[in-house]
């Protein structure tokens, strides 16, 4: 492996864990949870001396990033980074979350929004750059005295990183970056002002490896320096030519563990919510998703009633339970979706509700066990996002289902690349297309559900999140091979 | 010239002319205004026996489509042609205005529209694929008898039409499409429905050149066919391989007869308006549009402000003048966004206004006399929009501009690919951005300004509507002797 000539960095903007005092104050830690964390901490397995470099959140986080580091926990070695406040703060509200979130998922109406102008360039240079200085100072003092240190940057919050890295440490280190949300056509990310624009793809190319979930954000970003930066490229072999170097343009679609799955569905805490998810009138048809407006929630329910409508003899006969985990409420754009959300629920709950029957379940909580329940019970999952990175819903649900469920997949979500022919596949903006694979879903033999589901699990369980680790340390060791030996 | 050995048709769905009725009861017609009307009149005087195919759209309109065709007005041979009322309303109001537009100029608030479903599916099937048959018959009528007939179709209402021609006329006729709105990226015209997203493409394919007015629309589309329909290419020589055929993809500049605004900029009617440009306080800030979403007037407004706000001697030495000829107002999507035009401009004309000085001159009337003499004074001229196919306004202006005005051009516009170097080139989303241009131009030297204007009308000059004409009169000779003898 690699990490015998060179230690392993791994490095995002949030952590493994995260600190805090308990009330007899004593240091105490919550390890995180969410698809891209587990993943990373597959990432760390590998490798005995690794190090975990992540923003501090907390106040006591603040306080582990002053001590001598790495912070030992468990398994794991952690660094924390402390940035200035204002910088941070600039960083993830103004730019990331904002800026480069929309751009990365078209969720903006261009003839009104973004309005950009110094205030970006504010944010961008006294947040985002700073904080990417302030990551990549604390991956040089991690690896201070190798000659080839391994650094893995992960996700959008880390674009100016590399630059900032491959400054410090110079051609010897091999430096990746992984983008885990989509990657925009040209076009949209020429949204951004043209410091941005190029300033992130000139970083981007310092790194190495450029890794993405699919094969289209891929060649989508391959494309997109281009034309934005006149490089050259080999779209075969997915190698970019600049400044004398080759970078690797790769698709590394994530995972999941699924030991951990059937190991979670047979929990106490889940089989506890199962008795709620039992109790619903009907079949089930579930969706599970982050509060956030490239999931499409509305359209989803807007569907479904056209599905109601069509078919008056489902009434009674199936709930629809959507599972929505509240995310970036204080955004106004993302409380107005919520609304949205809460009134289409209700309206279709007044219109089409009998007796007891409440055609809608709505849950805006943050309930993983329940999650898990209602994954092992639903007869169709619905995902029908209008961009998403990967979607590990898809993946997580289809190993502990239980009922031969029918996956409606959008062909949006990334997930659709590798898992989609099992799939009834919509075009997220078309609700009769989307409320006929519901009825298609809820109405199918159970012999085609077995197939499918069956290749469906299959599918996933053969590219699981260690084949995800292992598909890029072998391209390390290979790139490596090649150009840094 | 091909059309020695073929009769030239083209089609398009709005006219060269209009037939009424005057209170006399005589039969009477206006000629058509508008960039593409006035290039297709270029590209029929270069034929003698050519025809001009287009929807009947007035009551008289239908009285002419039903006597024999075609009709001679002047120098042209008009066929205009009947359709059903309810299948052109459902063409024209329901997809190729609303649908293809936004989808096409990337307008659409993704996580709220558009709603697609089986309405759509039927102004498609009964509107717009019955409408397109129409054209097809109508062209295959015009040219009977003839071996191999050259049939140029054009814009985004026709796209149904080269299939229809194909399958009428057989490999024999020469057929183009020409595509006058940009052609966006693979991933927004997979906002449509799979039987219009493959449908078009596969139409398009049908033709012997698809045309676009830049380059890069050209590769657009040929990256959207290939990746939708999975279609070889040969991006270099702009080369589809389709079906055993070779489908050219072309670019080719729309241009405007310079020699025509010249004489105009002399008119009674143009002298008469220039009072009114004149009497406008300080230099002139000029914008000309159709009134669409498209063209970004509210944040060219914004920009404004922020310019008078970081300049404050500005005030009272320079008025924004915004000629805006009203658009699909009974749209609420237009609608709404007239509203915030208007609401903009008095707030700004509010809050910065002093004693007679009106920050802002806002003119909401199809008024063209008006506008050329605008073009004659300005000192700088905005085109910022969000996107655009060409926007001959920037031409225009150029060659008959008194004052060595200086043009603002958006990098989105299609223009830009052209005279974009001789512009001051902003991003449509950065007021910054924008309102320093702005302040550029209406400092810059005299020196600087007359440079740039001479390069700008000599680029303008030297591809006029002749060039254009030629240049696809050539590629259709040099088409035709490659396959079709």
């Amino acid at each position: 492996m690699q990490t015998e000539d060179g230690r392993l960095v791994i490095v995002s903007n949030r952590g493994p864990v995260t600190f805090s005092r308990s009330e007899s104050g004593e240091r105490t830690y919550s390890r995180g949870a969410g698809g891209v964390v587990t993943a990373l901490n597959a990432v760390l397995r590998r490798s005995e001396n690794a190090v975990w470099i992540a923003s501090a959140q907390s106040e006591e986080d603040i306080k582990v990033s002053r001590e001598p580091a790495p912070y030992e926990v468990e398994d794991l070695r952690v660094v924390l980074v402390e940035h200035d406040p204002e910088a941070y703060d600039l960083m993830y509200n103004q730019l990331a979350n904002p800026l480069l979130w929309f751009v990365q998922h078209g969720l903006y109406d261009l003839p009104y929004a973004p309005i950009l102008g110094d205030d970006t360039k504010w944010a961008w240079e006294e947040g985002y750059v700073p904080v990417n200085r302030n990551f990549a100072e604390a991956v040089a003092d991690s690896v201070e005295g190798e000659r080839s240190p391994v650094v893995l940057l992960h996700d959008y919050q880390l674009y100016m990183t590399p630059h900032f890295v491959r400054e410090r440490l110079g051609p010897e280190a091999f430096v990746s970056l992984f983008v885990h949300i989509p990657w925009p056509e040209a076009d949209y990310w020429r949204v951004l002002p043209r410091y941005i624009r190029e300033g992130v793809l000139e970083s981007l190319l310092q790194a190495d490896v450029v890794a993405f979930h699919t094969r289209r954000y891929a060649r989508d970003f391959t494309e997109t320096v281009s034309q934005i930066l006149g490089v050259e490229y080999d779209a075969e072999e997915g190698i970019v030519y600049h400044d004398g170097r080759e970078v690797w343009v790769r698709a590394y679609p994530i995972s999941i563990d699924p030991a951990e799955f059937e190991e979670l569905s047979g929990s106490e805490a889940v089989l506890e919510q199962e008795e709620l998810v039992k109790n619903l009138t009907g079949k089930l048809l579930l969706r599970v998703d982050r509060m956030d407006l490239s999931k499409n929630v509305v359209r989803g329910f807007q569907a479904y009633e056209r599905m109601l409508e069509r078919h008056p003899e489902m009434a009674g006969e199936v709930t629809f339970l959507a599972l929505l985990q509240p995310s970036r409420g204080d955004v106004p754009e993302y409380a107005r979706y919520a609304g949205a959300v809460r009134e289409t629920v209700d309206e279709i709950n007044e219109r089409h509700g009998r007796g007891s029957w409440k055609p809608i379940e709505l849950s805006m909580e943050d309930n993983f066990p329940r999650s898990v329940a209602a994954y092992k019970n639903y007869d169709s999952l619905l995902v029908n996002a209008v961009r998403d990175g990967m979607n590990l819903v898809a993946k997580e649900a289809a190993v502990v289902n239980e009922r031969d469920g029918v996956l409606i997949l959008s062909e949006n979500a990334g997930a659709h690349e590798e898992i989609g022919e099992h799939a009834l596949t919509v075009n997220p903006f078309d609700l009769d297309e989307q409320a006929d694979a519901m009825y298609e879903a809820l109405t199918m033999t159970g012999e085609e559900r077995r197939r499918r589901a069956r290749a469906l699990r299959e599918t996933v369980e053969a590219n699981t999140i260690e084949d995800w680790v292992e598909a890029q340390m072998e391209d390390i060791a290979a790139y490596r091979e090649r150009y840094l030996t």
